[in-house]
């Protein structure tokens, strides 16, 4: 790179050194998030409730916490209230390092008291009141709640409410009144396209508990493995899964589980389409004569059931009522996505009996097969669900839709009568950040709903789709972001500040490793591993500011199928770098207000210079662990985008605008480093080119208010393109409106 | 602290900021132990085995390592290899990040061969042929066995001897011919005092098959835990466990689950002894009328089996009876220890039987009940094993003696004729770091045994007692030290070499964590969790150079109950500090050869300012999280040592000897620093305490060689104290040899 404004030189490079001396000084890092934290301490009524509380007024006094802390239960209490006020003492003593005393004391004199009302459903139910109400003042805690659920719920937010500083652990004074405003709020487990053993389901209920999720919608069948154990049809898991299913004893446990947490367990049986795990064991229910195989790709498939023949019908009967005695929930998923067709139209009988009935096409045949489904349904007592293509023209009402396609459908079946829960911008597959599924709401203002219409939109739910995730990543992949998705679904529609989300979701990410989720600490593990060493410094500098390259095009950039090994970089890392969303602000911060931003300049300048530097050692780290040598790019790109900030920085303090060669030259290393390598994608490039551009436009700063100038430089750095896009494309974009997105990746 | 020498002054400081400078632009890190590697890559034929074979030689070439890698079995194959092959084969892929072919291919142009003469025993036996070749050349990769066991292990190796470098991964050239030296292997995992899940005692089963390890000894019942499911006598797990127990049909899965891996289970059932949990349920069971309630505490209980009556008898043949259907191995484990003996001596009809009987004391009388027990235990086709306090005399010359309180009564009941394991010497829970427990062989060189004599020392166990264990923090107290335990019941005797230990042991410590090991990774995950914060940077300068107090003395250092929480931050340390090591080598190597040592000195220099510029950061999170406020005053102390060790740097670096004032001053700082807090303790106090004498014995160095010189130094720091010990009792004392220690702690 030529060094046209000398940031190279010895005295630039002093200067950099300086600010590094000035951190190592001050006990700081050098990595970027590993700032101290700069936010309130809870003594000043900041709190880090995640999701908010529909009411919240902080209070005067607090209550300490110690080894005396006990608690005690009055009015209604049983088994799963007492094990839930069980689990929550545990974690206290497991955050406070106190030994508390075991079981219940007199609730007069306890420190904390649950009033309880009753038992609530006795099987979760979605009409399920959970509300509660937590008092701290004067000497006790109070949780109220005229349910069990309820009570969990406010133990949850009791937990979050501990606060500490210099004089101990405490519970600040504060009276919140909290009921969600959603009663439909879920994460879909795939365990279809990679299995998920017990218990990682059984940590993600916890962490689901801990966020007031209340659904868990299991997706059980799919093209790639059918995960359950059946007795009447055994070669559904024989020959269907691999070896890798649940034991109905597992099935059992796991909504057990759930139900003690107050959470609900929707099965999916993906039906007609992605049904290849069915036909590899029972070809004859295919349309086509097989044999079949499990598929290893991903993908749209074109085994379907055959809907013209009465012994499908026969085993879908037998095969609901064994599990509907499994599942006791009533909804009951379908799936009914994405069947393709091609079997269909390829059958001649099929093409007779749709002639014969009158079928015009597959959306009519899968309309027929939905009705008979109902009915099988409705027979073992369950209300049908499935993905928005079946809201086609004669779907009984009593069906719930499931939106992936986007909000336009959920609201037109809510116009329609039907009730509806929201998935489309929950993907938390597609790799995206926090702050854009928590930019979505189910019911916006603005959906033009009446209020009857709207009380049709049950809620939404996260959807952890498997084909890129191991029992090693499948958390770091659910969360933190889930907590966020949860906040939406919970707390009222006004509760959007990102910021102040990010600030709370870094605390509930540690507190929800408490709890046996690995999404922090594995990421180090497999660092390490792929390292072959316990120094992974070097490579942390790079791993903590990519992202997963978004949507599905990792596929396109790695081969790949369910037997492939989840032990990439792009594995390690964060979806959500916190790193790369510091050095956006920071470089925002700077361009926004330079005067006032001049901490966040020597922030900005010690990070470029450990990018530029690091990558010697990056690389020596890469050609001894032949696992890293897709990173080899990234570490180049890492050290030129480390002194293309520098020499920004430098052109920006030294108040001379560069030559147009200069810029060039910037903007053909950001264009080489916008190009996804391995996967992984350096999420601060825009901001970087709009740092370039910057200091290109220095020579107007004085023409133009503060704020002119920041949006002259934006729109400098993003001139208008093909299609009209411009700016950080991966923020308030359209992909989350009704933009169709693949729901799945296409082979 | 008085600035005698001037390491303070503006010139230190600089001189202290260059060497940061060099390091940042090294792109090393500084903290201590994050050094870049200096040890060779595997192309030299350094390599990374632990434990080593028995005959190892490099050969030339090397196969390389791809997505077309293939396995074929010839000869003799049955599930259990092909199961373990596969095994094998995935965690290749995930080191690798290669997708493989599934299944076997033809064994003439497989990449790997596995060449298996039979199936073994059919119950993992203690007699079983573990022995393999593995060759690398040409273009096949050949493990080669008499049996499936012996080539589980040596696929391991080969697993081990995976190297990279920038040409890609590869097996090197090698040929290895190897069996174990003993062929009792084994680590104890006491379940009763923690209770530990199933999935946690599958993980360690792998951990031990990575590292050849072949016997769990599974400490099942104990005064805080009964943690088996009788279905003859239930009141045991239900009045005895508080719930937390294994049902039969979890043990049968562990029992497969270890065979499928060549791992043996002895089960220990601890009596007359540590029998509490027993008698909450069975009273009459004890030699005193009760009620009992399970221990809480830790230390010798007085709860006994009553050994007069006949029912207690009865009782034990009826429990033996149906756990011996569950246990295959015939070797079960009495206990036998710590019986206190004070409920027999209180007890009036117990007395009157001895007298009656002619026995003379408690040790008779146990031993009469171990006669008694024996009867049984062969009724039941079972060999009896105890610990060393049943050698007494009498004792049938079938039973096994487990030797915890030295090698001299392994040694004793070998000449008598009596087999014996080893582990005293293997305490991990003792908290020493591994080079200790390496040093200690089960049968050394000057054993003075006979050859016969010598073949009935039949191994080792690692033994990982419950007091401090939960299931977050076992695994870092079981790994990666007892891989080095497992060398040494492996390898030959003359592989000694502590530093090549630690070198291997980094690598296999990672390697671990592919299994599901956490030993890493929950270290980083406690202390963001102590901290309630993502950034630890400061907390882990400190976390990374101390390690639990040693011995038992936790228990002094802090109240604590099987019911506290185990999240303290000595739960979260390593017991065998990388950082603490490298201090203490650097310290010697600077006072041992001090003008080759310029870099050690750099390196002291960066790690001695860290220290002393850490406290303001890391005090400020201890303000916010009150679970570290116990670690305020190793804040303090840490600071103090990095100052202490940079006055003991400049002082030699100026070559002026200081006044003894200055001496007397950094006395007072190491006392005071060796003075345990937290439980935890700074391994390098001794060694600065050397640097400090060192720089007052500056003049001397020109009078004497460096070698005599390096020893004045420590006999300067280590004079002669009460007792007579002297230098760093902790490497190389007298502990492990006959002096007594207790068995478990004192309550």
């Amino acid at each position: 790179m030529t060094n046209v404004m000398g940031a190279d030189s010895p005295r630039a490079i002093w200067a950099a050194s300086v600010t590094l001396l000035i951190a190592i000084a001050a006990g700081t890092s050098f990595s970027v998030g590993a700032q101290p934290q700069v936010t309130a301490t809870a003594g000043d009524g900041t709190h880090w409730l995640m999701p908010q509380p529909a009411q919240m007024k902080p209070g005067p006094g607090r209550i300490p916490i110690s080894t005396t802390t006990t608690v005690g239960v009055s009015g209604f209490s049983d088994d799963r209230l007492r094990a839930g006020v069980d689990r929550m003492m545990r974690r206290l003593e497991g955050r406070t390092g106190y030994t508390m005393t075991r079981g219940f004391t007199d609730p007069a004199t306890a420190t904390i008291v649950i009033e309880c009302q009753g038992p609530g459903a006795a099987v979760p139910s979605v009409n399920e009141d959970e509300s509660y109400g937590l008092t701290v003042s004067g000497a006790q805690v109070r949780v109220q709640a005229p349910t069990v659920v309820g009570a969990l719920r406010g133990l949850e937010t009791m937990l979050q409410v501990v606060s500490g500083d210099v004089e101990g652990f405490y519970f600040p004074g504060v009276q919140i009144q909290d009921r969600p405003r959603f009663k439909w709020r879920g994460l879909l487990i795939d365990a279809g396209r990679h299995f998920e053993p017990v218990a990682v389901i059984k940590r993600e209920l916890d962490g689901m508990a801990a966020v007031k999720l209340n659904v868990l919608h299991f997706h059980l069948s799919e093209d790639q493995g059918f995960r359950v154990e059946s007795l009447k049809y055994p070669k559904l898991q024989q020959m269907g899964s691999d070896g890798d299913y649940y034991r109905q004893t597992d099935l059992r446990e796991i909504v057990e589980y759930a139900g003690q947490r107050g959470i609900r367990v929707v099965p999916e049986f993906d039906m007609p389409g992605h049904v290849t795990s069915w036909v590899v064991g029972y070809p004859e229910l295919a349309s086509a004569p097989g044999p079949y195989a499990i598929a290893r790709g991903f993908g749209v498939f074109d085994p379907a059931f055959d809907p013209t023949r009465e012994t499908t019908y026969k085993f879908i009967d037998t095969f609901v009522g064994e599990m509907a005695k499994i599942f006791p929930d009533p909804y009951w998923h379908i799936g009914g996505d994405e069947n393709n067709g091609k079997q269909w139209a390829a059958n001649a009988k099929i093409q007779a009996f749709m002639k014969d009935k009158g079928i015009a096409d597959a959306h009519g045949l899968q309309t027929y097969f939905n009705q008979r489904l109902l009915v099988i349904l409705k027979k073992h007592g369950k209300q049908m669900m499935g993905w928005d293509e079946i809201f086609q023209p004669g779907l009984p009402k009593e069906t719930v839709v499931h939106s992936w396609r986007g909000q336009k459908s959920l609201f037109d079946a809510a116009k329609q009568g039907y009730d509806g829960v929201l998935s489309a911008g929950y993907y938390i597959d597609l790799m995206n950040p926090a702050a854009q599924h928590y930019a979505v709401d189910p019911l916006p203002a603005n959906s033009g709903l009446t209020e009857a219409e709207a009380a049709h939109i049950l809620g939404g739910e996260a959807t952890m789709w498997g084909e890129w995730v191991s029992p090693d990543t499948i958390d770091s992949r659910i969360w933190p972001r889930t907590a966020a998705i949860a906040e939406r679904f919970w707390s009222p529609r006004d509760v959007t500040d990102v910021d102040d989300m990010y600030r709370r979701l870094e605390r509930v990410s540690i507190q929800l490793e408490e709890l046996g989720l690995t999404h922090e600490r594995n990421s180090e593990m497999l660092l390490r591993r792929l390292a072959g060493a316990r120094d992974i410094s070097a490579l942390q500098v790079l791993a903590d500011v990519v992202e997963p390259v978004k949507g599905y095009t990792r596929g396109s950039q790695q081969r790949w199928t369910t037997l492939g090994p989840l032990t990439h970089l792009v594995d390690a890392v964060s979806t959500d770098s916190a790193g790369a969303r510091q050095v956006r602000q920071l470089i925002d911060g700077l361009l926004s207000d330079a005067p006032r931003f001049a901490a966040g300049r020597e922030h900005l300048r010690a990070t470029f210079t450990e990018w530029r530097d690091n990558r010697h050692a990056l690389d020596v780290l890469i050609a001894r662990a032949p696992a890293l040598k897709e990173a080899a790019p990234l570490s180049a790109d890492l050290a030129d985008l480390g002194a293309l900030g520098l020499d920004a920085l430098a052109a920006l303090a030294l108040n001379a605008t560069p030559l147009d060669a200069w810029r060039d030259e910037r903007v053909a290393v950001l264009d080489r480093a916008a190009r996804p390598k391995a996967a992984l994608e350096f999420p601060f490039v825009p901001m970087l080119r709009e740092l370039v551009f910057g200091a290109m436009a220095q020579a107007e700063m004085k023409t133009m208010s503060v704020a002119d100038w920041r949006a002259r430089v934006r729109a400098l750095a993003n001139p208008p393109r093909r299609g009209g896009r411009s700016g950080d494309a991966r923020f308030g974009d359209a992909r989350f409106g009704d933009v169709p997105v693949f729901h799945r990746p296409v082979r």
